[in-house]
């Protein structure tokens, strides 16, 4: 369970709270704001507030003075377009913040996004808690031949046991030792009067990858469907992937139409390059193509068949 | 006036609808919500959504599960701190978005600012309003002599009298022409159905850069103070300035603790160069400092000397 | 001519020049270094600096030591993997800079493309020259009614010279009153002793967008691609694509296999949406499809016709 | 010492390289080029690449044509007028490409600078090296109790001792497992060809912060000079204020007179308060202030009597 009783209570109280607004809302995202969304074993992400829906996309395409939405129809139609022409601007009309709790090794990869706001727990300031994430055993997967930075099949029982024992250890250990370099227990109590503790900026540095932190991250819906295509992406790292998935669902209740745009032109759809263009030309003229005549490279090759559902 | 009766209806309707909402709301930001500020002779600025509030940026500087707030002047302090010491992540948690007017000089200085997303009404896809700056006799300055991108004095009435002449008439002539090669009248009609009207993308080139225009501009707080602070600065351009000044009131509804901060901290200190500063050690020295042993040019002999409110 | 004989002088003595240096240099690039390629009627795009070659993509891909490159072969694989995947980083890690005279107009359009550096020439400190763009009579087009921000067939040859007629005059008329106002003649000296010149930063405001302003504008190989992506594309307005079109010819002196590699898997290529897809695998089925029975839209279904090269 | 005998050997013969080139070339930059400049025990950064110069910066104010320099001495009075007045964009024509080997905790206070390009080491593609940071025993210092996130006196000898051990002994043993779970040796062969090796991405979860990353980063100057100003502050951690004292030194080699500007006007100065300004107004005033009767905090009149070279 990643949360403790106060900070569900704090959650709680939050959301049992209502005030009046002349602003856009979004019932079906306020059902669940602040909610602790599970991800991995100790992770969360939590919507923690939200700017405009569906209709300020439209009415900031139309620079309107009122709300601006003609028929459901017509709005839909108008998302459509400027997702599929790439018509951006009106789409970063809307911003979304989360507070997310996250190992940092899957923080080192999100934080590469540039075009977002984060502000991170900082371990200079504050003792991280005893927190790591360690794999469910159908998560340790073989490095995969294929693709050098991919994952093939996974381990089997023993070898996955002997994994979990180390991450379990290490961690244990070199928190453990943490705590003793900052001469501070579980409490936040002094361990030994006669001893200094070590400066938090310093004795972080003894913590393993797998340890969770969490900050607050704030994007436009643009850079986040932008963000999300990537990290949904089936060749993402699983342990990123699976926040980008839940925070899918988030955008799914908070702008349906424009989610929709984007399953349709974005997510759902796939980029053909030049000689895949040219194979699929061949092939409706009747032609018979192999990989070898296609000009493509075998991988190449076999994700457009698979994208095109043939065997190859 | 710069609104039309249906734009003002428009603007009234939506600001008579009040939702529920959990998040977090602001009553003085909500009442003024939506509604149009004069700036210049028909443009304005208004609000038209907000996200997060003084207490958001604690919540992000803590990175708390609940709302986070201690006693106000805790939080006070902490904002005090954050300005301060340019810890500016939190601040960058709450963000604003403009419906703007303003001519297009304007908007052309304005836009240099990349750290906030824009969607401008398109000259390609719609008409142009025949809406032009024409400055007040008093705006009209003579070239400054000591600043080369400044103004001077103000000109006399004949020779005001004259420009004006000169801005209303071209205004005027390049609009109709506009409207002539668009083949279109104020209506939207077809002016002669003999002809073809040229395409609204070409058009619009005859148009002086007086014309105003019009956009959504979204920003967060630290980037907007960082653009405030530059624009609402007395060697910013009047025309621009003035748009600043009625933002900068925005923000003083919006997150009163973070105005004061940012009053006390950026825009009303000062930054003192190494050499002011050792200027300012001599001085407190007892010292007898002038221009010439200062080690500084006249110009930030001067700046300084305002600054510490001497004579020089 | 876009340039002066004083302005050409200048850029034949700089490129008369040579320095030796360790940095990575491209000879093809280096022949056309400070040229201006003419664009429009008064415009140009030139080449004033550069920072690294195809190399130092793999360079940065491999985080090496040294120039770190292998056989050719093996470079443009890594690249195309690199473009393929959007693994976009290390295609950032080449930057140029242009210097670009262009219509207003187009700087609007231009600028908006947040990710380069951009120091525009300043009509606040400086007076702007006596240059507009002035279409080719074939470049004056209707108004398209299937493409609200699009255009027609090209105006016939009599309202052709109206239109041109009208831009001429505007301008001459606009700029002649710019030096009245600002009480200065070609030479830059007072046309007047007994009048007052008002300031240039508001002078300005009477000219119209189709006046030539330049700027330095800098940008990664990335973010240079995804705007020439975009400004290269048939739906963007001729004025800018012909600086788009001008300035790929120098990424391809520049860097030719990330220039190939673009071409293969973003300008060559096309987005497939998930309903084109289901689409395309009906038709290699053998399906019979038209666009009612397609789930697309006529100008979708149009399009995708066309990248298939069939009738539809 | 930072590098294997191969690292070295491929900077030198990318040094001993020369090429003509007609780009604006620095040789004070040039003679360091490639060379890696030790910071902490197993770090370095190095210049891999630059562009423009002093008088890049100048000719990009001016927008010229040609080098477009004066005398040296109105370039320099130009770049102090820029860098005083915040007229940052000439000064973002500069750009400079760091080769950076950093500890993994200095990388992700780093990384939230985002205005530079990066291209970081990928520990899931490939394996880390066994490098990590030690501090020497003078650098162990224990938790600030005046400031949250800062320092106080050094470690005793034997707790310094003891933290050292532990931070060897955690290191070894934890890449120990790291090496066991991906079963490679330092050779990179398998160790157990019995057992399989967990994906690369997975395995790297079990490291401590203090090992070594690198990456290539790129900034522009004016950027480069704002993370500079916070990183080389004494507010700043240690171990990144000795990368951004390394990175000032070729600063001031590559563009010597913005540098001056920059120690003058940011580094060299300080901002004072609105307070702080009334402060020194009272005591210039020949007024008696103490910290009570000034209006500022305890640690905001410690800092601004600081300043002032007074004993407060």
């Amino acid at each position: 369970m990643p949360l403790t009783t106060d900070q569900q209570n704090e959650i709680d109280s939050q959301q049992a709270e209502s005030r009046p607004t002349r602003r856009a809302t979004v019932p079906a995202l306020e059902d669940i704001l602040y909610q602790a969304i599970p991800v991995l074993d100790h992770g969360f992400v939590r919507v923690v507030d939200y700017m405009g829906d569906d209709a300020a996309i439209v009415q900031a395409a139309r620079v309107s003075y009122g709300r601006g939405t003609k028929k459901m129809r017509q709005d839909a139609g108008l998302i459509r377009y400027l997702v599929r022409h790439r018509h951006t601007t009106p789409l970063e009309m809307c911003e979304i913040k989360y507070h997310v709790k996250l190992p940092v090794f899957v923080a080192r990869q999100w934080i590469r996004h540039r075009t977002a706001n984060v502000n991170e727990y900082s371990a200079r300031y504050s003792v991280l808690d005893r927190e790591f994430y360690i794999p469910e055993p159908e998560a340790l997967a073989v490095q995969s031949t294929a693709n050098r930075q991919g994952r093939g099949a996974v381990l089997s029982g023993a070898q996955a046991a002997r994994v979990l024992d180390i991450l379990r250890e290490d961690a244990a250990r070199n928190y453990a030792n943490y705590q003793e370099m900052l001469n501070e227990d579980d409490a936040g109590n002094v361990i030994d009067p006669a001893r200094d503790g070590l400066a938090r900026e310093l004795a972080r540095m003894n913590l393993p990858l797998n340890i969770y932190t969490q900050w607050y991250w704030k994007c436009d819906l643009h850079n986040l469907m932008h963000f999300l295509g990537l990290r949904a992406d089936s060749h993402a790292q699983y342990e990123i992937r699976v926040y980008a998935e839940a925070m899918l669902e988030t955008v799914k209740r908070w702008v349906p139409l424009a989610y929709e745009a984007y399953l349709e032109y974005q997510l759902g759809g796939t980029h053909v390059s030049k000689t895949g263009l040219a194979v699929i030309r061949r092939l409706l003229a009747g032609e018979a193509v192999d990989q070898e005549s296609s000009g493509l490279s075998a991988r190449e090759w076999r994700e457009l068949m698979t994208a095109l559902d043939r065997d190859g």
